[in-house]
């Protein structure tokens, strides 16, 4: 791998003009994400086209220098950093929805479009564009794409796997590829469209998404639960989704991150955040079914819509920032257990956080077994933060989990993918990596 | 490529006793499949574990003769075919449901396992598998994973790629790999699982393959509309979709396949079939929405429900055979517009039909924009039937539709490929396959 020659920088100077950033000020903007890691890139462009990102790639080929592509920053593994140099490719810019189609139930998105600028768009129209990481009020659809990304609706309504029809993608070398399709099914030979999703930048990069949409639930209605136990909550939470029926969402808070919010009922040790939509009827049968199994083992049940409901969620969404209460540090896991196995993990890993005497919090989207796992400690005590993390991780493949159901591989979480994936799985996936990339030039240096 | 050799033949005696087949009826038994066409191979195993599979697999690596892996060989398109010799690998013996998990809404099964089989286990706990191809009866997960399969339900519930969370893979040369996960997210890696979906046996043999379930839905109802014509059917569809809500499917008949069931109501030229399925009040509104939408636009609009419901699906399956009273030959694609542009691929394809004086009929799951397009014909008209088979499927490509939403490649579609594929896609799926498949030992000749 080389540094980006005078010869490129001469080339993107002419192609960029203004958009190709050498300054330390402009290179420092691109420098950081959610990790807490800093890598300076060489370099930024801007690219506001699928040309432009063409012949940046198509000059990276011949020079031989990195390239990393980037949406908002809010992944926190480190995998939009320049971690071994490199010309950062910040998407940003490339930020249109091009077509909102509600008879196909389809839409054509930009790379840089914000996932909470889709939904507002297509809200409007009637539609509904399911996949909700906490970061959707910042973070791309190209980033979603390129991490798979979830949310608390992953519960009924899948990840972002499951709405990606088709792309537009630039591969290394620079030629423009159109995969998938712009209809609801497609199995005309093997899905490539897929394979991209979820890999991180590292295979090509996308310059248009061609997205599933749905028609907008027309109700929608928040319940929260407060229990005496995480045990009890979790249980509650088991009983609710085997009474038949499917929330969208199902979120857990456990007694740290109660603390951290300082939220008013002191009795409570652990809090289900229920939505549930679809039609009036159906949600008020939906929602009064749940209320009649969680009454006797709950402390308090409110009902909540509209504005009521939405603080709520923000409640749920402030929790991350709220955290830097309880320690200066935290390392930033996204584990999913096989559900009826949330209460084993729950208290083995809070076990555990006992005997190293450090605060352990786990919250997130439990309905789907998907729990953020944070461990909050001071600078002094990383090396016990680093040794309960290992134990934790293992813990989780002992129970069948996987390490992260939501944030991908980046750089965190690189030494932990042989833990999890087998060494032949592994060399085909590297396999994978060299078809698309013989240079290894796209993102060097992450997921393996 | 070899034929399997007598060193091969004593191994596979030895290993599979009276499950090896090399007599001519054993043989003949899986020489077909739906598509009409017939290789008969040149012998058969009936392989009851993952290790027999494996062995199986060291052995074709070894000495180079090809395995073609079969389900229930309800493929329409040659896909389970040994047309280039070679041993099929008949899987229908791993018929085993091996895990029914409903607090992880996860199943595990063997790849024999039929389709409704498994619907019926997973419906007296309560739980359920949506994709439902019309082939339910007979065909098997495993051959359902392999071509991807969809159904009716696809409109709501989307395809098998969609519940397909991790599998147990053999590959060339007879390495056991589990890939994916049991849980219900899970981004760590490459997605080697949902590649390996639709990939129709030619990178891996699945022996086991785990699956998300969901909550049995409390209530369902049917709802049949007959129309004037297939125009107001397909502008009646659009209506009630654009309305809100979202049916579990949305099938349509055009006037062909009406007068092909001898439907008793003759001014009905245009039918939709609708199913909804949610909680008890949620489906009474939205089948009551459904009927306000079409009051004014259908001739007739009859509701059921239980069996009388069925009776109703059971006319739509009855469908694929009622059509030999139109013709003694037919061809059998399955093409998917934006839905859209239904209306316009009817009106156009049928006009070619026409043109050629050729029976055509379009019907199926227009709600997702899948349509199954027959063209009906005596012998002595083959090449008219031709020539019109690539007129629609022009059109199909010139609508930005795709030619298969669910039945795949195979050998039959296999020219059509580069229509629909840019040739550096199918570079870089040909490399897959080298990868994964170095001496192209498995299913060879199929999709490529």
């Amino acid at each position: 791998m080389r540094r980006i020659s005078k010869t490129a920088r001469k080339a993107l100077r002419k192609l960029l003009g203004p958009r190709f950033l050498e300054d330390e000020a402009g290179r420092l903007s691109y420098a950081y994400d959610a990790s807490g890691l800093t890598f300076v890139p060489e370099a930024v462009a801007l690219p506001e086209t699928t040309e432009e990102v063409s012949r940046i790639l198509a000059l990276s080929y011949e020079e031989e220098f990195p390239v990393i592509p980037r949406g908002a920053g809010t992944a926190t593994t480190g995998g939009p950093l320049a971690s071994e140099g490199g010309l950062v490719l910040a998407l940003s810019r490339m930020d249109r929805i091009l077509e909102i189609n509600p008879e196909d139930l389809v839409v054509v998105v930009e790379p840089g479009v914000v996932n909470a600028r889709l939904k507002e768009a297509l809200a409007v129209r009637g539609l509904f564009y399911p996949p909700d990481p906490a970061s959707l009020s910042f973070s791309t659809i190209g980033g979603n794409v390129a991490t798979c990304a979830g949310g608390p609706k992953g519960l009924k309504y899948g990840v972002t796997r499951d709405y990606v029809l088709g792309v537009e993608a630039v591969l290394p070398g620079g030629e423009v590829l159109p995969l998938g399709t712009r209809t609801l099914k497609g199995v005309m030979g093997y899905d490539l469209t897929r394979l991209l999703v979820g890999s991180e930048g590292t295979l090509a990069v996308l310059t248009k998404i061609t997205l599933k949409v749905l028609p907008l639930p027309p109700a929608r209605r928040t319940l929260l639960a407060a229990f005496s136990s995480e045990e009890a909550a979790l249980s509650g939470m088991q009983a609710v989704l085997e009474g038949g029926g499917l929330p969208a969402a199902a979120e857990f808070l456990d007694k740290t991150a109660l603390s951290a919010l300082d939220y008013p009922q002191k009795e409570a040790r652990g809090i289900l955040l229920f939505e549930f939509d679809g039609t009036e009827a159906g949600v008020a049968e939906e929602v009064s079914r749940a209320r009649e199994t969680l009454a006797t083992r709950a402390l308090l049940l409110k009902e909540a819509s509209g504005e009521e409901a939405e603080a709520l969620w923000e409640l749920r969404r402030g929790l991350s920032p709220a955290l830097k209460r309880l320690g200066s540090r935290r390392t930033a896991d996204d584990v999913v257990l096989p559900r009826s196995r949330l209460p084993r993990f729950l208290s083995e890993a809070k076990a555990r956080a006992r005997k190293y005497g450090l605060t352990l919090t786990c919250f997130g989207h439990a309905g789907d077994g998907n729990l953020h796992v944070n461990i909050l400690f001071q600078p002094e005590e990383e090396a016990r933060a680093r040794a309960l993390r290992e134990e934790i991780l293992h813990l989780v493949l002992e129970l069948s989990g996987t390490l992260s159901g939501e944030h991908g591989v980046g750089l965190t979480r690189r030494a932990w993918l042989p833990a999890e994936i087998p060494a032949r799985a592994l060399a085909l996936m590297q396999g994978l990596k060299h078809l698309f990339d013989p240079k290894g030039l796209l993102n060097p240096g992450k997921i393996f």
